[in-house]
């Protein structure tokens, strides 16, 4: 378990952006909302749009300060897209994702996120001990503020989890033997059909391929039924055959 | 310069969707939009909320199959929030963002993306080499469509700026156009040597192997070439061969 997230939104002026940013939430495993000063909250269009998400919205807390939403978080980062003057360390999301996911778990982490319109104020920033920029188009970086809630919570969960790739099986895999098999099958075909192998690589090609593509024992057995096919019409159509 | 992206959204219902997608593509410096068989499009609502992404909206190519879309595309993934039956490769974001930022400049990837109902269908997925799964709450795992392509152009942008692991290509990719004809010629095949489809699903399992494989355009050559010798020599052997 690591340090609890919350999402501050500062100013919303849109209630179908709250609702989602409800989404986008749960979706990403977290559920603590706080809204400071909403301009239209609650709203049947946040409903709408959080899509079953209605319970993060219905756990929201709505405050009147920034300072309020923050006074119980050890950790505060607010995101932005403009450049700033001053000392700012800024972040990108998947850095500040590891920076929170390492985090004792006493701590709550809150990320702040501007209006619409104007992003964070300075007097917003006063809270924060580093500022996150989504890299993005430079010439056209302003994110709707949901997906850039969504881009932090989603490199949250990522940091948090830290999910793999994997390859799904249907049945196993064919063992190498099977495999074998079917390659010397497969080359006894070639021959038999009078395949030119001008680069002397034929094989070696063909294995690469077959190779990556990882078969299982079902598989196998379909390419091999197919070379058997290849085999027996020949057979029946009178062409000898030599083994 | 890497492989460029194109983002394909199959059967989508909402047009404010659509203009959502635009300004999410164009946020991460993409701009190569395909819609296939969209519902409502153009829309005024499409043009509300793309916000700044009009150009990407008025250069959005509409067709009618899927087969369209990915025609020219080297690599085609599919996203996906379901457990799939089968043997593929399921991929995160980030490491299918990886594998584009590692294709070579000739080859365009797509990235597929299901109806919000619906999700990707079954004969979609014929066209995949892999699917990506985007890591969610287990829960509440269905993502906002719009919001689903802002996370894998995000991390396409990530990946282009700070490229990591990659595959190496001896030459480019075959193009989807270039492998079906691969599948039409082996389907051909199938049926000149007489190879019984006991469960209807032949082609569909034979195109996940070679899809997951990945064929480079000489690798679809040496395999027409034996399609070829096969049909070649039954016919010199005098079996009665129709087109």
């Amino acid at each position: 378990m690591t340090a609890l997230v919350r999402i501050v939104l500062i100013d919303p002026s849109h209630p179908g952006n709250i609702g989602s940013v409800a989404r986008a939430m749960k979706n990403m495993a977290l559920g603590d909302l706080v809204l400071v000063r909403p301009r239209d909250f609650p709203h049947a269009q946040a409903i709408a749009l959080a899509a079953g998400a209605e319970d993060v919205l219905a756990a929201a807390r709505i405050v009147d300060t920034v300072a309020e939403a923050v006074a119980d978080c050890g950790f505060v980062a607010g995101t932005t897209s403009r450049p700033r003057s001053y000392h700012w360390e800024f972040m990108t999301p998947r850095d500040v994702a590891a920076r929170i996911a390492g985090l004792p778990v006493e701590n709550r982490a809150a990320l702040l996120f501007g209006s619409e319109r104007y992003g964070l104020a300075n007097d917003d920033l006063q809270h924060c001990s580093m500022l996150v920029r989504i890299p993005a188009n430079p010439d056209y970086c302003s994110l709707n503020l949901a997906m850039s809630v969504q881009l932090l919570c989603y490199e949250v969960f990522m940091a948090r989890e830290n999910p793999a790739s994997f390859v799904q099986l249907d049945q196993p895999l064919a063992t190498s033997g099977d495999v074998e098999h079917f390659y010397a099958h497969l080359h006894e075909v070639l021959g038999d059909v009078g395949f030119e192998d001008r680069t002397g690589h034929l094989m070696e090609r063909l294995r690469r391929l077959f190779n990556r593509a990882q078969l299982d024992r079902n598989e196998v057995n379909i390419l091999r039924g197919i070379l058997s096919a290849v085999q027996g019409r020949r057979r029946q159509s009178g062409t000898p055959h030599e083994r």
